[in-house]
């Protein structure tokens, strides 16, 4: 499809419906096309994916009222450009990760993953009960856009990278593709960052173009075919702890919604996290061994020593960006509370079971 | 009302929505109301709002076409009847927890949490895509009952002692209500467990008919108030590390329903168990800061060599368990592989990143 149409299309919901191929009248009156990009390739696993599936749970719950077609990044609006897209009204829906929109406002970073954040059942804890959501609908109002948490990844990997990273210094001088503000980590150790779009970066690691890259996880990684140009997988994501993708609605749309459409919209969003975020659990660990069985590839975890100093620089970035303004400020302090709560729960739920669970004792 | 109108009531449908106050004969005849039995105190924090949170996003997102009423414990069938009402059909839905049902098959216990077994995350995980839902229909549907995981409380306490445990003989002669598979356990142990509804704890424990209490986690036993008679609290809760709570359908009304609203049902759960989990995650912090500030709990670690005893009894238990039938069999071969996945792929993800985020290192 010609992009241009498509930029210029924000009227192109009644045209939709009218080619339609459903022959009654009645339903196709009520039926509204509705376009929804994205920043992944084509049903790429559990990205590209989750935004199929939230636009089906959608279509079906609506009983096709509201019939979602999705777009993979490039085939309305190149990647990064999805968020002006709805912004603008020239597609109703995006599907993506918020801090690609930092260059927008750097509070973005926060309602997707900064570094040493928050992990994916603080981040909904954060935004459900803990004001989080209300900040996001602020900031993003100011481009015309609802958002919504849609699927996380959970934790990350930490990277592909060609040599061992022994110390801080090793850093210094890679080229690494790497969003977000742990880009903005990695410059400050020397690093040259870049925020390559997920279908961009093979290509890019295999030309030496790029040193390491970041991307997600072992199921999407393995996907992906980083195991065939770069030999050292690290792990945890210090970067992306949890890493909440979203889905933005344009506002004028949104408020054209009846309440019921409006709550389909809410929970489908919230289906496709719950059931997203178990399928990256579901699929890492069978990922994991068969590119470390399978492929060769080597496990490193990142000295502590390494971690110590990336999580100094990170308070560090995350401090000098909660000065940019008066909301970043106010959604920089409400995510570092939901943390410290994270953090003193942590040490008796989740923390606490796995090492009870880690004791010597026979179980199965 | 009275209980009897309400067993024998499965054709109330129809007389509810006739005697409902809807001025619009159209809007009436297409309205349908289902009653919601559910084994909880009304609206206990967490709990009973979660099953009036399910009930809600269903009501609003059908416009009414299902509209819902939630009875709390005992309003129209005891806390523990309310798998059997939904069964026969006196009620089309109950919000509870499965392993209330584990005396009628041993099975059930898996779905909700068993000792040393899958947190929530990995119980999400084990549902949604390696097979845990599949299991699950198929052992409900022997009693008319379709099961969704609807609420996950997470990480739970070890519960509510009157003196400290520090021994494995400390459980010997305890009289302690704990439900599920983690009250066999406490039996091994020498100890008389006992499976009390929440509603009836706090009594239990003020009269000395019982030493020693779990139910949830802080923001839940604050509400109940158990700090008055009881001053440790035990964590993590081992015996429960991520229970799964469940809506069951009647499975007449379920195979009634257009495919519209099986995927508004099936969202409203999945969307349930993503902000349940993640209120309990955000409240327990506070709770528990005011459970130790305002009300002097003494907060207690049970040792090592406890958890590894408690641990050993748990497989011995479990794996007894699985001898009762070929489905249990597969329940358990299904779930422990589920656990076997989470254990490899959380030692890279949430275990790691939990490890790094508590390095010494400045951050805010």
């Amino acid at each position: 499809m010609d992009r241009r149409s498509v930029i210029t299309g924000g009227a192109a919901v009644g045209a939709a419906a009218a080619a339609s191929t459903l022959s009654s009248p009645a339903i196709a009156q009520r039926q509204r096309r509705l376009k929804m990009v994205t920043t992944w390739p084509p049903n790429f696993p559990g990205l590209g994916t989750a935004a199929n599936d939230v636009a089906r749970f959608i279509s079906e719950a609506t009983d096709g009222e509201l019939d979602i077609r999705v777009y993979a990044a490039g085939e309305l609006v190149p990647a990064f450009e999805s968020f002006d897209a709805v912004s603008t009204g020239a597609a109703e829906l995006y599907h993506g990760a918020d801090y690609y929109w930092q260059g927008k406002h750097p509070a973005f970073a926060f309602f997707t993953a900064v570094p040493f954040g928050l992990n994916a059942a603080e981040m909904n804890a954060w935004l459900y009960h803990q004001g989080g959501q209300e900040l996001w609908d602020e900031l993003s109002a100011q481009f015309n856009v609802k958002p919504f948490g849609c699927a996380n990844t959970g934790v990350q990997m930490g990277g592909w990278y060609n040599r061992e990273i022994n110390s801080i210094e090793d850093f210094s001088g890679l080229r690494i593709r790497m969003p977000g503000l742990g880009g903005e980590v990695m410059r400050r150790l020397g690093a040259a960052a870049v925020a390559l779009p997920g279908g961009e970066i093979f290509q890019a690691l295999q030309t030496g173009a790029i040193d390491a890259t970041e991307w997600v996880g072992p199921w999407n990684d393995l996907a992906f075919g980083f195991y065939r140009v770069a030999q050292y997988y690290y792990g945890p994501g210090f970067h992306e702890p949890g890493a909440l993708l979203a889905m933005g609605m344009n506002m004028d749309v949104w408020n054209s919604l009846t309440p019921a459409h409006q709550r389909i919209v809410k929970m489908a969003a919230a289906a496709t996290t719950d059931r997203s975020l178990a399928e990256f659990n579901a699929r890492n660990a069978g990922a994991m061994r068969e590119l470390v069985e399978d492929h060769g590839v080597q496990m490193r975890k990142f000295p502590d020593e390494v971690m110590q100093e990336v999580g100094r620089v990170s308070g560090e970035v995350l401090r000098e960006v909660a000065e940019h303004d008066e909301l970043t400020r106010r959604v920089y302090d409400s995510f570092m509370a939901a943390r410290q709560n994270g953090m003193a729960w942590g040490e008796w739920s989740e923390e606490g079971y796995a090492a009870i669970r880690r004791l010597d004792f026979p179980f199965e």
